[in-house]
């Protein structure tokens, strides 16, 4: 694909001995006779690598690592592999992990610390939601927590209670009441989530990744990695506030760090929760809950101080904004300081997933990158129309609205909320289906995007909102070689043959680092 | 040198493009015709870099920016540069330094707050003492970390008080209660203060140095200025705790990285305080004050606890250990874990300044490194002798001593407590005298070694302390090519003339890092 978004067909790819692109070679055009080194992909296809613009590294270890009820369907279900996890891991005394959704398992309501007696007992349990806003505890965890009746919801977060008893369940701000007695992972913990979440990534064709949320302790991870020459994927990250960013990085970004594999280069901050738990900061109230309109995580004069420091110090500024309230807010700000910026900024909204319809024409203003899901779109609709009901959906996804707003759009998946697999998603951009096929015809099918335009997003389109376009993205004279083979052609395969897209090979900078067994 | 400690004559040195020694040409030896590059060195003197094994880089930066008294002779030429300081210095509230001893002002007690009354009126000012064991506070100061009748001098620190009122004075631990009010150095400061101390190192001819005691916010200095470039002094690390060293490091060391300019090897550990504020932990009470014995930093059980999981982790240890009761507990403590921590470990006791004759021996078990600052000697005397009494001087600064036991012998400066000059220490250390000739014929003059044992424990026994052996330290095939050019042979000086050695140029791995002006 070159730079406008046009695919380029090429026969064979020539680079040089540290690993960036020379030459694309053309069909019949003569192949040079001396080579130090070649590999025959034996008339497959290669990709250049996928690019996920919003992700979060370091959780999608630590969650492939622990117990996982992603796919649970039931809460019995999940109630039987909470057992058996805890039986199998009798050397941890905490049973740690999450993925758990009650609107998949039909409950109609949260679970509840009762529902977890008897699951393991003595032992303290913590499993975080889906959508990472909310966690679920079992009494032995709260009485650990001395979480009580006397116990207040902190600012941007809620104990959910019966009565005055909290349950179990606590949104947003409020887990850290239960977080803070959790034990903290080991750097020997974090090293090894590093590695499985980079054998993760590299296996679904992506061979670099904004991380959103980047803590110190991430970051030393991610030193100790490349220290060691383990580092294969790609990071672009973001620290995880103004503060993390200042210690780490002192004034603006570090340099692309072992060969443009690390790189941080900008801060994460919040203006909202998320949908599912009703913490994204909406206009009006809640369809589903007319007394609530969600939490906005920070008074105007902080959110705005926070953005401004980060520019300030030359950072990027990536903010997490869901409602249509959250998403104004940061439209506001970043209007109200671009005339102190100048210069290529880059501001970036993550999510933007719901959006006045009178707000979407300002993200084509001051060069706003738009950072979206296309997974979240088709997880998320029936909730969604439930949570904002259909008048208030004209903004809601809305991708195609966003490039003709003249936004800069770049795709990702927030991994490990969903998972990282970007065939799943650049299906979904350009269907509003599901895997499923559901529904027929694409749910608000105006706003797709074309399948080209998906792709750019998903590759250029996250080099370039991660201010690496120069470095990788697209397979170029001068980029990193940087590419996938594949075991099928995603331009021409129908939209259920592309999400069954099998990645073969992956290679990051001319050396191969992932192969399918 | 060879690695024996036996000077070696050369005329020429060659190297690999990336700095490291191939060769050093014999008088009339036939040197190469075709070279890509030559320096001439017009026939001066050419030495290998000094390896500074203890000191304190960032304090050495910070002080160096900030008010440094240690020059003043009197309290009240003290006085008059903190007020001169602060009117130069009116953007900061806080006036910072320090470098007093009011041993070198002859007052015969410590300075208190009263004494600070009217010379910055209004404004906060904290200074420590030469050799970082106290500070003293003025009123301001005091008030605004809120010290008062009622505050308590916590465990391992001492309030000065008149009365029962605080008088300024806070040693040791108790540093901490005005330290916390202090507003903390910014990145860029940080950055600032490293530049500095690298500039000073390399201006001495120190091209490697021990940094005793790195916090996390050091360490993300030396990585901000490595990953830009900038760094030049190889910086052997040793991370301030345990908690410190595995948080950045994980198990074991961190890699060489930058082309071995940094490494975090080990872990800093305190035993106990300094003799001149009478924080170092005596066997049998000070001389001057029967009712201290010194305060010994940590439980028996706390202390070997801590070097356990250092040396569990696959840190080096190095403990300070100025008294004789702490170097006891010290060498206890090693003898008790050799078995459980075999292999090459290198135990390090940093200053072993006063040892009981009986414990002399120990050192040369287990492989214990002394690591030891000559210019301690000649600045303490005295004072030493005030606290000691001589009857308990045989054991003290017993450089010849701990060679004769077998200890591997380790020398720097202790900067910034001591100027990091290496010709002073290295004067110093074959004489037992001071600049100014003083005592004639040298203080306890058997405990002198000789030029030679100076001076290999100022190059390869530092290399030999930290590691890096194999990596610097004398100039020999495979090492880096880290050197210095002076305006007289050392080896040929009288102790004036070496303490007066000029360094013209510094060079590290092959590349000139610093010129006289």
């Amino acid at each position: 694909m070159d730079k406008d978004g046009k695919p380029i067909q090429f026969t064979g790819l020539l680079m040089t001995t540290d690993g960036k692109v020379t030459k694309l070679l053309q069909r019949g055009e003569k192949r040079p006779e001396k080579l130090d080194w070649r590999a025959d992909m034996k008339g497959r296809v290669m990709l250049p690598g996928f690019v996920d613009s919003h992700g979060h590294v370091m959780e999608l270890g630590f969650r492939a690592l622990a117990l996982d009820l992603s796919d649970t369907k039931t809460l019995e279900e999940a109630k039987a592999k909470i057992a058996a996890y805890a039986a199998k891991n009798t050397d941890r005394r905490w049973i740690l992990g999450g993925g758990w959704n009650q609107e998949t398992w039909g409950l109609g309501r949260f679970p509840t610390a009762a529902d977890l007696e008897g699951v393991a007992p003595g032992r303290p349990i913590w499993l975080s939601r889906a959508d990472g806003h909310a966690g679920w505890a079992n009494s032995v965890a709260m009485a650990e927590a001395k979480v009580s009746v006397r116990s207040v919801s902190p600012p941007g977060g809620r104990i959910e209670k019966t009565g005055t008893v909290p349950n179990g369940v606590f949104v947003d701000a409020a887990q850290s009441l239960i977080e803070k007695t959790v034990p903290q992972p080991l750097p020997g913990d974090r090293n090894s989530a590093f590695l499985k979440a980079q054998a993760i990534l590299l296996g679904f064709g992506i061979t670099a990744t904004a991380d959103m949320g980047t803590s110190l302790d991430d970051w030393l991870a991610y030193r100790r990695m490349g220290d060691l020459g383990a580092m294969r994927v790609r990071v672009m990250s973001y620290a995880s506030g103004v503060d993390t960013a200042v210690q780490i990085a002192g004034r603006g970004p570090t340099p692309w760090l072992y060969g443009d594999k690390l790189r941080l280069g900008g801060v994460k901050l919040y203006a909202d929760g998320a949908l599912g738990s009703r913490g994204a900061w909406l206009k009006a109230p809640y369809s589903d809950a007319p007394k609530q309109n969600g939490l906005g995580f920070m008074a105007e004069d902080v959110i705005r101080n926070l953005m401004s420091r980060a520019a300030l110090e030359g950072f990027q500024v990536a903010v997490h904004a869901i409602g249509d309230q959250a998403n104004a807010q940061i439209l506001d700000g970043i209007d109200a300081m671009v005339d102190t910026y100048k210069g290529d900024r880059r501001w970036r909204i993550e999510h933007a997933q719901i959006v006045a319809p009178s707000d979407l024409p300002r993200f084509g203003k001051n060069g706003i990158i738009a950072s979206m899901q296309p997974v979240h779109q088709t997880s998320d609709r029936i909730m969604a129309e439930a949570r904002l009901g259909s008048a208030r959906l004209t903004g809601a996804y809305a991708w195609n609205s966003m490039l003709k707003a003249g936004a800069k759009l770049a795709f990702g998946s927030d991994y490990p909320v969903e998972s990282p697999d970007p065939f799943a998603g650049w299906a979904a951009a350009f269907t509003r289906m599901d895997a499923q096929g559901q529904p027929f015809g694409g749910w608000r099918p105006e706003e797709a995007v074309t399948r080209e335009q998906a792709w750019w997003a998903f590759t250029q389109g996250g080099a370039y909102a991660g201010f690496a376009e120069e470095k990788f993205g697209r397979l170029a004279t001068g980029q990193r070689a940087d590419f996938i083979i594949v075991d099928r052609d995603p331009l021409a395969a129908s939209p259920t043959e592309l999400r069954g897209t099998k990645v073969l090979e992956t290679w990051v900078g001319g050396e191969k680092v992932w192969e399918a067994k």
